[in-house]
């Protein structure tokens, strides 16, 4: 047995004291969270230089580099939103479903933590503190393994969590931070030790994690998203939408890939949508119906269709009815994020009922995918699995329930044969 | 690819239609199935005497004899469940949560049918119109693979249902029988085919399943559930409860296996619950300390503890505390359903916050654990996972959500900068 599976463990011990404490300790330590990565914070830039200087030295890419850098208006960024955390409603302990089997006999579903999370994320010391804070408010032990880049960085930020913490019933036990990617390979064992883990990070990555482990992993690999613009659409809003779906921040899962455009718009429609993107520096893949409506674009061959650029290209194909744009999503898409641009409510409806994808937009841009946008306070990934959690996740996506039943000795003999008693299953208010 | 791959296909083009298929035309479909059944019995009940007599002829028990009967009565129960399914609210397009993220641009969380759902259940053949029915209604394809010993009447069944379904929209697809171990093994390589498996039967079987397949598995595999008498317990309630959780049907997953007894009632309460298991016949596995009061029990070895006996058999212990009975289900137990019998409702609060069980129950059987119990209709199975769904698994847990954002034109960009606007959140009423 690998010696961090004892580390692991001491993870679900405090966990577990975690889970049971009151909501006002929880705040209570997130908000000793927050004070101690102010009062600490010149340690803490100082490691983050020494982690950008290595960065630089190894010629990481600007755009890399900005997020690794942990700033003053990070730092206040992160200490606000722990504050946030803790004035959210505690979500351990809500009641779900509450029903009356039999007079007094009462049954309640209920909240609780879902245990240890294992979360492998980039190199962005902020998100390690708000994963951290999900954690604590949700009442689940985290295990966290951030990108390499930011090591000194996230040792720091954890050393100063564990520290302002020790002094609460469930201790400094309940996070752990791992480093190496030897210590990912013994996470992905920890069936027992860790009960889901969430990858963020490159599509093989993420393929590799959901390949290589038998714990439940919530996540995506892919981001294949497409935006179908129908006949009926508004043409004039149609176009800022796509082309912020496509240009807004290229590099993030949820910008579209891809542009199906209804057959008899296609002369109106695909000149300004080629212009638009254009003027942006978009290079487009064109089918062979869209192509004499695009100048300067490149034909599209079918591997396009299943592409996810994350940079300023795109494919194009025209599409005869709302059901040829459903059945190409289904078929070439992520189950990510696909919406329609529409003025026919029937359409949208056909669209929004048969696309299978965690999130399905009617005119707006696909780039609002995403937990804060969506009203969730923080998110710690997007799903696109169909079971527990689906879309961006929040603090709901951490919990589970349990079944509690309050009797007063009731026996399941006396509720069988044809002489028992029945239930009478009366709904009551949660 | 195997041949079954295009058999499955088959069902996700079906199950997709299904999806999109009105509320009405499902419940139509749920009582042509009813009607049909109750037309064809003649033929059903025949192939279920084949069944019989080769079960019979095979040596098989009396107890699996009996679940496999597809009796008048039987039939009568399954039509009646039909019907009853076809009553239930509509499952698909549920709005779960409402939110205005700025005026007039709003999302929702809504309920849509899983996909495709592959199941695999014992000897009984009403279970397959239950699961069929319960597939139905929940917009769901299924590929079933009922019990050997059941083979000729599940594969009349699935005929008949096929037939009654054909002149709807979305076909006789929905529904394929299989048949083999084969089969099986096939079903369980079906990733992108499938998209939940849902495996009943022995403790080996569902772990056969959960490790050899990447499709997502609900079930349990383990039942061992522990009863914990605490010192504050009613003992004249407590007797018929531990009696009723052990032997009211001691093959069930949810009957108790484990008594754990407080060491202030160990002297008066013992005695009387091994007298009333001993009238009952239970032979009894008594720790060093819960021995001298259990005339006739046998000593408890640690492996005891572990053992789900299925039986009328069991093993007690005498606990020193809440905390103690806690931490001996976490290391000992299933996660499946635990109870505590105690008049002090603090002792109750903690034992509910600190069994991390699908079920927790306070005074009352563990027995109760169950679908029609709790007021689900039917349930599919019961999962001891912590994600998506836990404990009885009824309609709800076959659905999955998706987001839907209703906009008219909204950018992110718009949303992004110091300048940007910024959301308003505002929860509305679902």
């Amino acid at each position: 047995m690998d010696k961090l599976f004892g580390s692991f463990a001491t993870v679900r011990k405090s966990a577990t004291v975690l889970a049971a404490s009151s909501d006002n300790e929880r705040k209570q330590a997130l908000l000793a969270v927050a004070q101690a990565l102010a009062a600490h914070k010149e340690e803490i830039f100082a490691e983050n230089s020494r982690d950008l200087d290595a960065a630089k030295t190894a010629g990481i890419p600007d755009a890399i580099l900005h997020r690794l850098a942990f700033t003053e208006e990070k730092l206040k960024s992160v200490t606000t939103g722990l504050k946030e955390l803790s004035e959210l409603r505690d979500p351990i302990g809500l009641t779900k479903e509450k029903r009356e089997l039999d007079p007094g006999f009462v049954l309640e579903k209920r909240t609780f933590p879902i245990g240890v999370i294992g979360m492998i994320f980039e190199a962005r010391p902020d998100a390690l503190v708000q994963i951290a804070g999900l954690a604590l408010r949700s009442g689940n032990g985290i295990i966290l393994k951030g990108g390499k880049e930011a090591r000194l960085t996230n040792r720091k930020l954890v050393e100063v969590i564990k520290e302002a913490t020790l002094t609460f019933s469930f201790g400094a036990g309940w996070i752990l931070g791992i480093e190496s990617h030897e210590d990912v390979d013994v996470l992905l064992k920890a069936e027992g030790y860790v009960d889901l883990l969430i990858p963020r990070g490159s599509n093989a990555f993420v393929r590799h994690v959901m390949d290589n482990t038998r714990i439940p992993v919530i996540g995506h690999a892919d981001g294949i998203c497409a935006t179908y613009i129908d006949s009926t659409a508004d043409q004039d809003k149609a176009i800022p939408v796509c082309v912020d779906a496509k240009i807004q921040y290229p590099a993030a899962c949820n910008a579209t890939e891809t542009f199906l455009v209804h057959k008899d718009i296609a002369p109106s429609f695909l000149p300004r949508l080629n212009a638009a993107l254009k003027e942006k520096g978009v290079t487009i893949h064109a089918d062979s119906s869209a192509l004499p409506h695009m100048e300067g674009a490149v034909p599209a061959t079918e591997k396009d269709f299943h592409t996810e650029y994350l940079a300023l290209e795109c494919a194009v194909k025209v599409v005869g009815s709302v059901q040829e744009a459903i059945d190409h999503i289904q078929n070439h898409g992520s189950h990510h994020t696909d919406a329609i641009l529409t003025q026919d409510k029937a359409a949208a409806a056909r669209f929004t009922a048969g696309v299978d994808s965690a999130d399905v937009f009617v005119n707006c841009s696909t780039r609002f995918a995403d937990g804060f946008r969506f009203g969730l306070g923080a998110e710690v990934g997007i799903s696109t699995s169909k079971l527990h959690a689906r879309g961006p996740v929040g603090l709901e996506g951490l919990m589970t329930t349990k079944w509690i039943l309050n009797g007063d000795g009731q026996t399941v003999a006396e509720y069988s044969g044809p002489e028992g008693k029945s239930f009478h299953h009366k709904e009551l208010a949660t």
